[in-house]
This record gives C-alpha cells, sequence and structure tokens, in this order.
C-alpha cells in the first residue's frame, strides 16, 4: 500500500523489520545486482549499475561477473570520464552512456541497464506497456522509449542524444535491446526496476487474450507520486534479507 | 476427489498421513503466507493475512516482512480497531479493508489479500475467468469484481464500501490491484486461495488459444458444494509438510 | 532418437549408465510419482498410481500423501476390489475407475491420473493436441477424449463407461477434468506421461502464435511403433538417478 | 556490447574474472552440456554434442546420461567413423549425423543437438523467428530450416543431406524436431545456442502479442560479425563459473 499513515501509535514504535548489518555502498551495489537478477535482470553477462558517491565518483560492477555471483569486493570504483580508480576488474566498455547520464542529471544516483524478461519483450515490440495495476503504477509516467539505433554504445556522441531521450523519464525502453532506469538512490532504483518489470509482464499477459481495461491515469499518478520522495517502506530491506540468506558470502 | 467416502472399513481407521506437530494460530499462520508464496502469492512486501481469534482479536502478519520469511514468532496481534496488542513489528495501514471485513462477516475467520500471479492478470482484465475444470470448481460461485478504484484502502469508507461489494462471495477480484479471499478457518482459506490462482491461471491459458469449453455451472456447484463445508482432506496438512521440510524454522 | 541400433560392437558391451540400487516395486511407484511431479503432475494432492503387480494385487500411492514427498513406505497394497491389504495410509475414493481398468485390461500393468500442467490445458479445451514434434510422437495414436462428466468418479458405473471410452488408447484427456495414462510397466507409464505433458505444452505455444505444421501422421506412427514394445533406452533409468540424487530417502 | 575497446589502460591490465582451474576438454564438453542444461536443453535423454580434437577423435557425451548429470569422466572418444575409442559408456546411435558434418565443415569444433525449450516451438513452426534485440542479434544469419523428415538420423544418406541443407549456416531448425549448432570452438558453439534459444523465445513472445519490429538486418550484420572471429568476451567463463559453484563434482 502506498502510504506511510499508521495505525496505532503503539506500533509506530516499532520497527518494521530486523535490521541489516552495515552495509557499504560496495554491499549495497552486490545486493542491488543479486535482486534484480532473480527479477528477471539476468541476460549472461550483460547489464550495467552505476552508484553515484558523494565525491563523484562511481561505482561499477565489473564487465565479466554476472549479476547473481557479484560480491562486494568485486565492485570497481570509476571517475566521471570513466578512469578506473580501484577494483580488481574490467569495466564495461559501453559505460560512456552511464558517464554522459551522470554528468547531465545530478538527480540520478544510480542507474541501472539490462536486458530483464518482460521488459526487453516491450524494446522488442517498440511499444509502451499499459499500466494495469497497482503494482504497475509505483512509478510515475511512461518509459522513454529510444527507437534509434544507429550507433554504438560506447560513442560519447550516441550516448547523450540516449541521454537527451531519456528527458526527465524515470525508465526507458531502449529499442530492440534492453531497458535503462534511473533513481536518487539504489532502494530508489530497485523498486523501479522490479516495477517496470512487473508492468511488462502484466501487460503482456492482458493483450495475450485480448487486453484488459488500463488504470485511470489520474490513479496512476496518485500511487506513484510519493515514490518520487521516498522510497517503498522496507522493501529493499525486505529483498536485501532475502539476498543474504540466500548467499550472506555476498557482503564479503 | 471431492468426496470423504473411503473404500474399506480397514483403511477407515488408518491416518492420511502423518501427523503435524502441534501448532500455535501464529505458527499456522505463517504455514499459510508461507503456502500461498509458492503459489504465486508473491508481490514483494504486499500482502495481509488476518486470522479471528475466539476473543475476536485478529492475528495479522507484519508489514515489513515477505511472506516467504515469516516465522511464527513475527505475527502481530490487533483489535478489531487495529490497535496492536502483540507482536515486535508494525501493521499495514491497508488493514481498515480486513477489520471492517471482520466486523461485517463473522463466518470469516481468515481474510487474504494480495497480488498473486495470475488472479492478478485477471483484475488487471476487469473479467471473471471461467471455470474449465474440476480443480478450478472446488470453490463454489464466481469471485466478486469490485471496480470501484476511487479510495485509498485505509480509508474507512472505502473499507465498507468494498466489503458490500464482496457481499456473500467466497473471493474477489480487486479491479486494477489484486485478489481477496475468505474463509471459515486457515486450511478454506488456504484452499479457495490456490483454486482461484488455479482457475485463473488454466483460465489464461484457455484463453489465449481460442477458447475452450466452460464446465456445466451444475457441475461446478456440485463439486463446490462440500468446501463449504469442510476441507479438502489433507490438503492443509500436506501443503503444511512441505513448509517444514523446505524450512523447520518457520515454527520459531 | 527412437532407435536401439548401436555403431560399433566394442561400445554394445557398454553399460548405458551407471547401475541403479535393487529397486522394491513400492520403491518404483515412489520414483515415478516424485518424476511426474517434477514435469508437471503437481496438483497438490491429486492424483492417483496403480502399479499391478504379479499376484494380481495392486500397489497405490496414499491418498493423503504428495507426489514429491512420497517413500517406498508409504505405499499401499489393495486386491482388484480396492480392500486395503497393506499400507500405513489410506486410498483415494477415486480408486473405482482404476480397479475397473485394471479388471478391463490385462495389458495394463500401471495407470496414472492427475491434473497436469499443460495436459490439463487440453482437457479443458476438450479438444486433441496436435503432433508437432518428434518428441511428441513418442507415444502412439491421439489421447481419447472422454467428456462425459456426469457422475462421480467413485462410482462403478462411471468407472466402467470412462473404462470402455479409453478403449485401447495408451492415454486419455478426461474432459475439464485432467489425464489418465496406462503402460505395461513403470518405465512405460513414465515415458508415455511426459511424452503427452510435452505433446501439450508445444502444441498449445504453437497454436498462441498461429498454429504449425503437424507431423506427418505416418511418421507419428513410425516414431512411435517400437515404444510400445521396448523402453527408451536408459531413459527411466535417468530419471531414477535424478529423484534419487535429489532425495536417497525416497527408498525408505 | 559486442565490442572488445576498453576505456582505460589502467583497467585493461585486470583479469576479466577470477581464473577458472585448468579444463581438460572433457572437462569442458561436460561443463557446456550442464551449462545449456541450464538454459533450456533439457529434454531428458536427447541431444549430443561432439567436440573435435587435435588429433580428429571426437569427444561425445554418452548416449544414457542426461546432460545435467554429466561428468568429465563420462565423456566419451570416437573417431570420425564412429568408432569407441575410450569410455565406459554409450554412443548415441544418431552419430552419424555428426560424423558427416565433422567430415564436411573442418571449421567446425563442435556441433550441438538437442530439443531445446523455445527452438523446438519453431522447428515445430516451421518458421524462422525474428530478430527483434541486440541479444538476438548476436549470431550471424538466419537458422536453416532443414524440412524433410523421411528417414532416420542414424542413416549415412540422410545425415549428408541434413549437412548439405545447412551449408555454411551457423545453426539449424530441424523441423518437427529440434536444433542443430556449430561453432569454432566450445565457447562458440554456448554463445550460438543461448542466443538461438534466447531469439526464439524473444520472437514468440513478440508474437503472442501480435508481433513486434524487427532488427534492421544491417544492424544485426554488425552485430554478429565480431563473433564470428572472437568470443563473447568472458561469456563462457562466467557460466563455467556458475556450473562449478552449483556442483565442482562435475570436473571428476
Amino acid at each position: 500500500m502506498a502510504t506511510t499513515e499508521v495505525t496505532s501509535n503503539a506500533v509506530a514504535a516499532n520497527p518494521l523489520a530486523p535490521p541489516l548489518p552495515d552495509l557499504s555502498p560496495q554491499a549495497e551495489l552486490a545486493l542491488l545486482a543479486r535482486m534484480l537478477f532473480r527479477e528477471g535482470y539476468d541476460d549472461h553477462l550483460a547489464g550495467h549499475i552505476t552508484y553515484r558517491q558523494p565525491d563523484d565518483t562511481l561505482l561499477v560492477n565489473p564487465f565479466g561477473l554476472t549479476w547473481d555471483e557479484l560480491k562486494a569486493s568485486d565492485v570497481m570504483r570509476i571517475d566521471l570520464d570513466g578512469n578506473v580508480l580501484d577494483g580488481k576488474w574490467t569495466v564495461t566498455p559501453a559505460i560512456p552512456l552511464h558517464l554522459e547520464l551522470h554528468k547531465a542529471r545530478h538527480d540520478v544516483g544510480v542507474a541501472v541497464h539490462n536486458h530483464p524478461r518482460w521488459g526487453t519483450i516491450w524494446a522488442d515490440l517498440q511499444r509502451i506497456p499499459g499500466v494495469y495495476d497497482q503494482t504497475s503504477a509505483q512509478v510515475a509516467g511512461d518509459p522513454a522509449l529510444y527507437a534509434d539505433y544507429q550507433g554504438a554504445v560506447n560513442d560519447v556522441g550516441n550516448a547523450r542524444r540516449a541521454v537527451d531521450a531519456l528527458g526527465d523519464a524515470r525508465m526507458a525502453l531502449l529499442a530492440n535491446h534492453g531497458v535503462f532506469v534511473v533513481g536518487r538512490d539504489i532502494a530508489m532504483a530497485h523498486h523501479r526496476c522490479i516495477t517496470l518489470e512487473w508492468r511488462c509482464r502484466q501487460a503482456w499477459h492482458v493483450e495475450a487474450v485480448g487486453g484488459g481495461v488500463p488504470l485511470d491515469p489520474e490513479v496512476h499518478g496518485r500511487f506513484a507520486k510519493p515514490f518520487d520522495h521516498i522510497s517503498f517502506p522496507g522493501l529493499w530491506e525486505a529483498m536485501a534479507r532475502r539476498e543474504l540468506r540466500a548467499d550472506p558470502g555476498l557482503l564479503d
């Protein structure tokens, strides 16, 4: 439920859930990668996540590891020109898209690219999936559709055009390719990524049997609005617990 | 098979299966949450289960834990006004719908809300899935379709209107949202939840290839009738064993 | 490949695979239940398997256990009138269908009923799935479609009519219900069950995008023919190894 | 991303990922079988992989083991006439197709046949799946469609006709049967197999909701071209690590 109102003062003093251990920013990025892998962001070695730090360096997952094996100690650090500052592995050559984005959008703390299971279907369709339910409605607006696939993503000019096409959208379908999602912080990026995937899955199933009744756009806006400001309470933490139960070693 | 007739007197004296350990009501609720998660009631932090106790208090799952991690000791206790009586976590702000329901429907021991995988597709379609087979037919009648999505679920007036729309239905599709299922006790709520999900999955697959032959409504009624009175023999217990094999710690 | 011809004399002397441990008939039935569960024969407590023994008693899975938890020691023994001879649990009240079948069809060593994932879709459609590929073609003929759903399955008269409708078919779709598959022995019943499920899954996916080109019926017949006489070499054994790796305790 | 350009000299000196243990050719074949099983190449005992060695012998998986249980020590060695040279199990009678291929195509180091989940749907449809995204585009050209299903695959004449139909294609749909994929080495065969499966899955989902916009063939060609020469950097190694995490015993 998209609300933070609580039903009694007594419970307001209670925690939502058991506390997480202290998490370094590198551990947060590894957790995000593992969570999203489990949600369908699982195209082998594809995908990059950048996480802007207070000193304007970026943390990024290494090029040669899959999202389900990433540990905190694998995370790389680069500067905004793409130079590697720290880390034992390599960085994707597709990093210019992220660099241009972080230069242009100071509101973006985290940027995610991959070819997720349902989002990529709509990228292939070059159409915007309808919003058919409350869960799908938790991110405001529609994904941008960036349809120009003329150049390589490691070209700076193309990266800038992609950033322009994104505008102030929270997420984008990259036509015939995959998705791109941004957020202020790790929890927001996570929430937007899983909401986009849910929306794409639901809309596909709805269309495959002839179409449904989209949510009233005004209701969509109302549901989504709080999540541009606050995180879904406890969501990131719950998903982090799931990953930590499955493999506590990811914190190493 | 929807019958309790047995084929020999000898076997009538045998147990159906190995006995479960003694289960507290809190353990029963945790088991139900885990069973339903496995069946597709798995939308992250979404979903609430209320379980009315003989003293008219309600047990409820906490707001900040997922259904697959819930343990007996995590379960909260509230009164019919939503005040927290016991428990270490918090309660969903969406609880008014459950409170109004339990005030209005004294026959309801357990109420379940979530956004399950196949049920939510039909909520998105705003249509009632056909009954195409015996397994789908084990709950009488059709789900109510509550299509008015004007207000917040934490508003008492809206909660009452939703309860009115449910009427005496055993289950409801909440348009563009999810499902709501009620039952006299835990085993009945479980059986109805999984039957609704099966019915929704089957009907979707049938429609996606052009439609099938729905079950004769009279046959539907005949199959379903006993389950308004008795549980499907051994079903709850079998699913409880599955969860206990997977994680005996859920009883803690 | 549907052939037993081998390519060299040297290799003909080699075993196909490591040997299985000695398996009691009860262990064979438990293995079959677990294998089929993994293939989609997984509708909770639904489903019964009967396995005719040389003394004309039948082994049968108990009514109250799921197919994925069954152990050899759980298997029941009944006579052809349904009297329980041995075993600690109960027998399904739907057993008359199996009893009538074993009385009428002495060629049947094993009979399987359940509501599998893809087979039940076609039972719901009341249509015969096309044969679109070699794997689908490994069972001769089409499933019978038994469409009369007037009576209870625990009624002897209805059970006889169902057996008549099956005729000499190797498998049947029970309209708006599930499937029924017979075989001379455990390995043949297994092979037919998984082939029917494959055929149903493939045909659904083919129809959902507009239809394909069915296999020439003559080719279907040619592929299927050997499997009415010999087992698919090594198939049962390979699937048994998979179950034994997952849970060696099933032999207990 | 289909490029090997790196963004800084510093990182160019770093490894892509932790090194794999030394792998025998037999271990490579077992790894490939396990990886592909996980990707949907999982039709029970179906499927054969041949791996040409420098001495013109072939390694091949045994007939009676599934791809998910294969260990290095299970792999067989045969000569180009199909005589078994080494190994404790048997070889598929369908081996002539592979033998003819390796005789005719000296550029082929590895050949894979199976009935994968999505590829076989298109074999059933007897149509070529469109290329709808970048991941689908990583193998040049279209699969050949070999539609003549008159003879047995263990007949040499039929095997030659199939090899002729393949021509210089990198992959083929065997009508009403399955797929056939070739590559210079293990990593290339793996990459082509998973790309074909992705392409088939995406195209099915696109068609099931009315069709999408195929990738410009020129862009397809451009994306695919490097992979006829170099492997996708680190892909094989990442998937090998996944299998080794799941079961280190596969190296035995």
